[in-house]
């Protein structure tokens, strides 16, 4: 077998078989496919795609190329996972509400890149949180309170990780075959049985238009079932960054808000709806009783009360947390609407990148954000201001940072005399 | 600029401007941009194609990234560019004519790669022959006699050689844009005024189907005429090859054959076209005058007393030419046909490897070919055939290579007991 016949067929639109796509998985992970070859091929996957049995092929042959995790000594596994955006602390409600509702949450999560937040680093601005553990301890944690997150493991899906890297530079990963790949291999190599997708639409996601997105939902959803996982996906908004709070520490903030009800906005719903499903699916039960069931952890406070006892196991200082005394960056600065009118559109990467530029983000993969910054919006789509206004209040621990941000958050929310007539569905479709 | 953005736009299919172009090309060939890069901006290119305007702006770059042959002091430069195919010997008949006719011949020309011969090994297995010449050498030879035929100089294009030998290894060779560009870069820094491209079609060819062949000629032609170049095209068959000798002594030999008149066939066809074309664009005459004055160099032996002619001005033995006795290989076997019948199809690109098999080709660049070895057909497309009788005779220096060669040519060339109805029309198309 040879790459060249490989890419040269599909360069010609053919599919590949599944012996063609593990070939160029398992040479390119050793290093025997050069990265030229390997971003010819991704490219041509870009122009000419993938059937749903290559995308498949692909999957299970990245899947492969490491350490399959055995959660099978553990009951119910469920696990949620978001494509991405500002504001989209929903892991940090859904995990909780889960664990009071007899599921079992073996989770790996991400670090935040670029606009994008990552639920590692939120946990991180917890003083003492431990993100890495041995698999023991994990599994011992998820055994005895239901709930353990942890940072992915190096050897997940490492096949992954190098053609990532590879496509981040060559210009090839908005391909609906390649990211679903991308996501599935690692999510299932991770071992829960129940998975709910939340794939994000709009100017935060890296896909814009929620058909596409539906798209992308139905292509996970395909490979997952195929892989024999019960799998189904949510099409949601990111048109407008999900909570209002953005930065690492002021997540956590929100997400106690969250869980203690003070807060019922967006982020809520969502989180209510994505644990609704995988209970429904996990346990087999309807979506109304599962939807009374995940309302009634909110409620009666065993979510937040499993919260704390999940920060508490991984070292966390769950008083602090309790007290809402997390560390916040000391410099401010209040961004003040420019003029009368309503919030008519948001170019949310671009709230997301403001946050970025506070700090609490990461432009390359080795720097290490600073987990006190971030932003508090005050504002939503389709809200009345006055010139003047708050719009949003910006953290950072170096000033020098508060005007670049400010004028990056400004650009990014346009204020219209017009009222928008219609705001973009916050969940446009479930994929079950 | 970032050549990242510069994959991204053609990844979605958006025209590059000349800048960006530019950009890649002068970066690339300075080894600023990597390969993986550079290979995923030429598969996007395969998959979304190129502008007339993109296609003249990157055969513009890569022609500039090197020299460029000024041949303002002669007169009439003219010259002829095959685009490559098996037993395609006409520069060695259309030059020497071209010569006769008072036209300035300041030719580069290149070696064989896979299945398709070139013409500076061909000359090569004349003794004596010398393909390096200094730039004043070649000048005062076309000078003086109206002909030189030289290897490409290395800093002829250099953009495109990097490139060429990047996209042979990536699967992005057949891209029409990719094609003419590179063609017309290094056809153009060569300097001629006056051109006629041979672009092959059929199974001998990279292109087979000739209306895809035709498009390639009107790309070219239309890259020469926006740089102010006199350029035509003519479509011409590779469904079988050209002339019946195939190898490099031997395609000399037939030459000769051809410029004594002894040889009629369709190499002699095609070069008496090429020739009449290229004189009547280059002096401005009818194309009927025209094709009087190149039969009439033929006929009255004028072109042959100029072929040996040149080949003695570069050193080449031009005695054992004329008497026929250039070194052919020792071992011989005949090739019988199989059974009765008709010789219906062929694999022209079979045929050219059962010659490269017998050690007359390269199937890597650092190969140096046998210049003796080689095959000749004694059969036509059409042709009736009765089983046992010798269709090809093969010549190797190495007898073990006989039996795999006579295997392949034997499956390259279908016998039928149907007559064929059609033959591939010699020459289908003319762009002038």
């Amino acid at each position: 077998m040879r790459i060249y016949d490989i890419i040269h067929k599909k360069r010609h639109s053919q599919s590949l078989s599944k012996e063609e796509i593990d070939f160029f998985v398992k040479e390119y992970t050793k290093g025997n496919i050069p990265d030229y070859q390997a971003s010819a091929l991704c490219m041509a996957i870009c122009c000419n795609g993938m059937t749903d049995e290559e995308c498949f092929n692909l999957t299970d042959s990245m899947m492969h190329s490491g350490d399959i995790i055995d959660l099978s000594s553990l009951p119910y596994t469920a696990d949620k996972h978001s494509t991405g955006g500002v504001g989209d602390l929903t892991s940090l409600i859904v995990t909780p509400i889960l664990a009071t509702l007899g599921l079992s949450v073996a989770k790996m999560s991400g670090r935040g890149l670029g606009h994008t937040g990552g639920t590692i680093d939120k946990l991180e601005s917890i003083p003492g949180f431990r993100t890495s553990l041995s698999a023991e301890e994990f599994m011992e944690q998820v055994k005895r309170i239901g709930l353990c997150v942890i940072g992915q493991t190096e050897n997940l899906a490492p096949a992954d990780k190098k053609l990532y890297a590879l496509r981040d530079v060559t210009a090839t990963i908005d391909s609906i075959p390649l990211i679903a790949s991308s996501i599935m291999s690692k999510k299932l190599a991770a071992g829960t049985h129940n998975i709910v997708l939340d794939v994000k639409y709009g100017s935060g996601a890296f896909i814009s238009d929620p058909d596409e997105a539906v798209k992308l939902a139905n292509t996970m959803v395909k490979i997952g079932r195929m892989m024999g996982k019960n799998v189904c996906a949510v099409v949601t908004s990111m048109a407008y960054p999900l909570g209002r709070k953005i930065g690492n520490s002021l997540e956590i903030i929100e997400a106690t808000e969250i869980l203690r009800c003070e807060d019922r906005g967006d982020a809520r719903t969502v989180s209510v709806e994505l644990a609704s499903i995988l209970l429904s699916i996990t346990k087999g039960i309807d979506m109304e009783e599962a939807v009374r069931l995940v309302n009634d952890s909110l409620d009666s406070g065993k979510a937040y009360r499993k919260f704390l006892e999940w920060i508490e196991a991984q070292g966390g200082d769950s008083v602090l947390v309790d007290k809402g005394e997390l560390c916040i960056a000391d410099f401010t600065l209040e961004v003040e609407a420019e003029k009368d009118g309503y919030i008519y559109n948001a170019d949310t990467e671009g709230i997301g990148m403001a946050s970025c530029i506070l700090g609490a983000g990461r432009t390359v993969k080795e720097e290490q954000p600073d987990l006190s910054a971030g932003l508090i919006l005050n504002v939503s789509l389709g809200d009345k201001v006055k010139k003047g206004q708050s719009i949003a209040k910006l953290f950072s621990s170096s000033p020098e940072k508060l005007i670049p941000a400010s004028e990056k958050l400004k650009a990014s929310i346009m204020i219209s005399e017009h009222r928008p007539e219609t705001l973009p569905p916050l969940i446009y479709k479930k994929i079950f």
